[in-house]
């Protein structure tokens, strides 16, 4: 058959991207001492000359078909190992192609404690990527690892305003007040964490849940009897945290937790918080890398 | 050109819907002193009897233009007359068809006051919907009309828990606790009622919108100022409501505000908390009739 | 602890449906030579009287808990199955709670071929619900499977029209259009059919999956090589359907192969195109029983 | 009130972006010879030195406010025009900042014709955003207008494929297969471009749905009747266009129409086809500069 993707093209243009996207497939990633079963939500790109007219689509989803069947087979790596793998291949199939670009997003399950220590399954989102060059004798590749958690924020401003407002009504308590947690506004939030990982290196998803676990007001957990959920919500609000302390306080961990990491090593960490005083929601970002961030 | 619509079927079966969904369009509906335009969303169905291959999709399309023409010459009354009127016409336009279906669904902003009076603009979501029935000598139309409110809950059982741990911590301090409202875990909160609207009633969208805001633990405000803030937190921590007490106090206001709506009126609220210290909502829901409700 | 759950109320309703939704878990469920892991979101409800000011949700996250501990110790049984031992499991849970209900939804992928029989892994969704009832001596549940399909139709209409415009423009080539499929707009289409599975019947998803995918006008495929396209794009236009037609398909398919379950199963199909002509879908639907169905 | 925002805060890291998302406002803007109302999503952001703990998000809402109730007094100008006077107020009012960005994204309506010359009206999507930057003696703002357009993608790869399969089948009517548009896939696409705006110039939204809109296999309308419905049909069978070809096409055009428009203009543009033969899209990107395109 004729294939009309060599055909020369009516305008020339070349792309900066070109592939397939939302295509939904079960994937088996192993890490030390456990294997993982993830559905997974997957884009792949190559660039596209101007010499040539199309892309051969069919070739990325060839390229994830075998990457399934190879990692039934055996041991993957974590999922920005996956994606590494995708991205060479996609540069191995497509001849005319000097870039590749592959995401992957999964949820992805972790037993945790509730305060009382009672185990809940939990829940959280993956999100690897990984970037291919086209060099004179070799593929070089540029992957990362990211994280997106549900946690809890309750915030600082109105807790000092609630005080003072309490305070003022009940003179009676305004020593105690200024000795306890008062009430503030509390939400849903959510918070991502993503980072380089350089060849070599290894930055597992489980301890960048961690950190953000610990940089939130409090984590949330699925199963919460009486005594465990006012355990949570007092915790949370002895440790009120804006959108823009979360950030912070990732980053700070981030710089403890991965010393040894090179430092062009990029990292990005947003929070966003479902306000519960207000219609919209409030986020915080930092883009960064190791070396701004220890500087 | 032959029309493939009217042909005999395959299979005999008749169908219960068919039609267009998700069209978007700019509406203008008209309420006393006011006019407002919309951009709604909108889906047209009636029903195929089993003798007919296809429904006259584009039949719903021209219905729906006429009726935004219409509607840019003179009052149209609220969104539920505008469903009415579709849900006719489009009867009339498929004269094979015995039943039609309108929902129409769209943002809808008005001016509120922050505790402090400061005026914001609050957005809303309307939800109108028409069935139309073919009777004998005439069509017969129900129409409803419903409301989605964003607010705020503070939790009843998480307060009295907190309350417990901090007396116990705090001895010193039990009298006082037992006397203001303490922290609890609060959450954004999407609280939905839809009630028919009987030929000749009127019931106002913002009525129910104000039935709803009065039913949560506060509502929220798009600007509040420190002083805002703490008060809006504070009410909402002197009204902790678990979304059963939501949906109960719309059902209440409901009751009163409509006492001359007759008996057989359908109404259904729904109140979903996107819980802070879960990763996953809380919800209540009351389907049901003014005579039940009345009894 | 005191529990403010069993308070009276302030407003004497009952509600009809009150628990948590959106939770996701791995759910791994047997079918006949085969074991299957899915992430599944899930909702759980229970009815509340109206002498209970509040439902206790945190039971229904134990029962799903549980559900998962079990599951990892033995055979399940299908989704539906799974669904109707967490319905009962919230009866029992909540003494006073007369209705349960309960709804699961998962990605799940099989194995299928490409028109050259090249292995494709394809996604679908599953959707499973119970409904418990309590009754004097015992708990009534009723449970149904559903699944949703993507695959792609090719409108009848327009077919006709464009043989009738090409036919007036190319006279010499009118016997010829007149016996081959021509150009007509083809779509994207998603599919949906849910079904009663009666105790001690076996109604399989995957069956359900071969009725919809027989019943578009061409099933789709994740690897298509040219010659694979071409093919299944001939196909889908030998066989050009309405979403009106896809729906009465699934149902002549399902009384046939569904001959032995009893007549008061209730069947729901409902088609969508998203039509590659307008802004807008296009949708039909059937709600039924089988009773009917044969009739 | 003790204002928390100002304090000091516990990890020293300035952060890239704080602000408000989702906020929904009606917005009015004003073009040559119109005034539209739009329900506006916008997000509102500026950055934070390392020495202040939190940014005053309520002064986002409050810059909004004012610009809504000050456009309802004159003029506007285009959404670009909207975003980067609001872009310009948040620096005013954060005085610790030093960039701002705005987002700001509504659905829009044109009446077009089908091609029948018969009205209908469409709605497209309109997307602006603004940056600010603080400059020793003024606040700078660089501005882009954007649209996302719904059009119909007919596939020439199938064409070919289709028309060598039905050649070789019928061999009698090779020839005439030769000389008309045969059978593809063809489906549902979005395409989106966005452009600079500079200080000075006029880049209209219309002219850039009309760019689109040329550069598809088709437009697509909301009301079809059966012989626009073949035409329209036809005509995209006669203009067969990957997505590649389409970000190719608006490049084109691009060019052509903006030739006075300064060469650091930055240009981006999207298309993404919903694959009727995939379960899965195709996509398409090119992100530049006037420069590139014109060397």
């Amino acid at each position: 058959m004729n294939d009309v993707h060599y055909d020369k093209p009516a305008a020339r243009f070349k792309l900066t991207r070109v592939g397939v996207s939302g295509i939904k497939k079960p994937i088996r990633v192993t890490r030390p001492g456990k294997e993982t079963q993830l559905t997974a939500t997957i884009d792949l790109y190559v660039d596209l000359p101007a010499t040539h007219k199309g892309s051969h689509m069919s070739r990325n989803a060839e390229v994830l078909e075998e990457a399934i069947t190879d990692a039934s087979a055996g041991p993957t790596g974590g999922l920005e190992m996956y994606a590494a793998g995708l991205s060479r291949a996609l540069l191995q199939r497509h001849e005319y192609a000097t870039f590749s670009e592959v995401h992957i997003s999964a949820d992805y399950f972790l037993e945790k404690a509730a305060p009382s220590g009672r185990k809940t399954t939990e829940v959280y989102r993956l999100a690897a990527s990984a970037f291919g060059t086209r060099e004179p004798n070799r593929i070089r590749v540029k992957k990362s690892i990211g994280v997106e958690v549900i946690g809890m924020t309750s915030c600082p401003c109105a807790m000092e305003g609630v005080r003072e407002l309490l305070s003022a009504e009940r003179r009676d308590c305004a020593g105690m007040l200024a000795t306890i947690p008062v009430i503030t506004h509390n939400q849903r939030n959510v918070t991502s964490i993503r980072m380089d990982v350089p060849e070599g290196s290894d930055v597992e998803a489980d301890v960048l849940i961690d950190i953000v676990e610990k940089a939130l007001s409090s984590p949330t957990r699925e199963i919460l009897k009486r005594r465990d959920e006012a355990e949570l919500v007092l915790a949370a609000h002895r440790n009120p945290r804006f959108v823009e302390d979360v950030v912070r306080g990732v980053l700070e961990q981030v710089v403890e937790r991965f010393a040894s990491l090179p430092g062009d090593v990029e990292v990005s960490v947003r929070s966003v918080s479902k306000e519960s005083i207000h219609k919209h929601d409030a986020m915080a970002e930092r883009v960064t890398t190791l070396d701004e961030l220890r500087s």
